[in-house]
């Protein structure tokens, strides 16, 4: 009887009802006050989620949710049985020289109702403990830098700031321009074959991409 | 004919020789004065990445590779035809509210005899072909952030800084302590039950953590 699940606690699964997630998702846009930069419709997020339990389909999914919801019999008068009270997106990134995957924590919302209630460190542990399942390295995940009550709790949990590094990203019209090799630095091969010097393309690559190989 | 691989340019192609890539996991290591910090092994490699062509194995993998060769007909005099010249090691991740993948760079290495030829950026390029192919969002990375020359680098290529994040680890010891919920946070409810107090398992979870659900 001891293994089964305590029905005056709540529970984390991985997230299966898409409905659900995305109106989590707009929650907590709506939150931050960016409900207009959700481009997330329930059919991206079958397109791109790895949903549990829907072994049919052909996609491998690019990201994993966890849900925890309500005890079956709630301690908190308001609470409804089993409601998804919170929310955890997550994928695997990779350490190189551990050659192990670790998790990445893209999101992770709780429902403003259920807050003060240590539903968010539930949801760390739990990815914790899937990392040491995968035989993982680390759980990593960001903050904005002037959220001091966020950082000092993330400490708290034995979290250390990688105060060294900057991430760097390509997106948009920048993404588009590097991947057709129309940067600034790219673009050096072409602009010397207008100026009528030898274009080293093996060097510079220019507009002339003939060196790809798409072979996988 | 013009389809066919052009014999004078080097190719991308995914990675499929795992000593070849340990052999560049240990350069670039030695390079940054950090051998001792290689874990990996062939061994590990096969277990974690993603190989082309490996179609019989059941390891999903958490992470590719993409291999820059010479090209057949080299134009530097001391090139070794087809020899690997330059990797790049990377995963996808996940944008939420976008709901698409992303490509996250974790290694960029190009061997010592073959700088200043542009095959970095000829990497960076190629992996911004595949966020495209994929339908994705983002090629990001990170970078030292006192490591000015690079950062010109990138910026060189479209790449925004997020100087407003700063990423979180929880990793070796600290894991552990968080998956088996021993952090400092998670050790209130423990504590508060040795001095007497009201335990609230549910806001705060000590050393019990039967309210894991382990259905996935």
């Amino acid at each position: 009887m001891s293994s089964l699940p305590d029905p005056s606690q709540p529970r984390i699964t991985a997230g299966t009802h898409v409905p659900e997630m995305m109106a989590m998702i707009k929650e907590l846009a709506a939150y931050e006050n960016a409900l207009d930069q959700v481009q997330a419709t329930e059919q991206s997020l079958v397109r791109t989620l790895t949903l549990a339990g829907s072994h049919g389909h052909t996609n491998p999914g690019y990201a994993k949710t966890l849900i925890l919801r309500l005890p079956v019999k709630p301690n908190h008068p308001d609470d409804k049985p089993e409601a998804a009270a919170a929310m955890a997106l997550y994928f695997y990134n990779y350490s190189t020289w551990r050659s192990k995957p670790g998790i990445y924590l893209e999101d992770l919302f709780v429902r403003p109702a259920y807050r003060q209630r240590g539903y968010g460190r539930m949801l760390l542990q739990e990815l914790a403990r899937e990392v040491v399942r995968i035989d993982g390295g680390r759980l990593e995940w960001s903050c904005l830098k002037d959220n001091t009550p966020s950082l000092d709790f993330y400490r708290s949990l034995g979290a250390k700031e990688m105060e060294n590094w900057v991430q760097l990203r390509v997106d948009g019209r920048q993404l588009e321009r590097l991947a057709l090799g129309k940067t600034e630095a790219l673009q050096t091969g072409a602009r010397n074959e207008h100026t009528g010097q030898v274009l080293e393309v093996k060097d510079r690559p220019g507009e002339d991409t003939r060196w790809i190989s798409g072979s996988y």
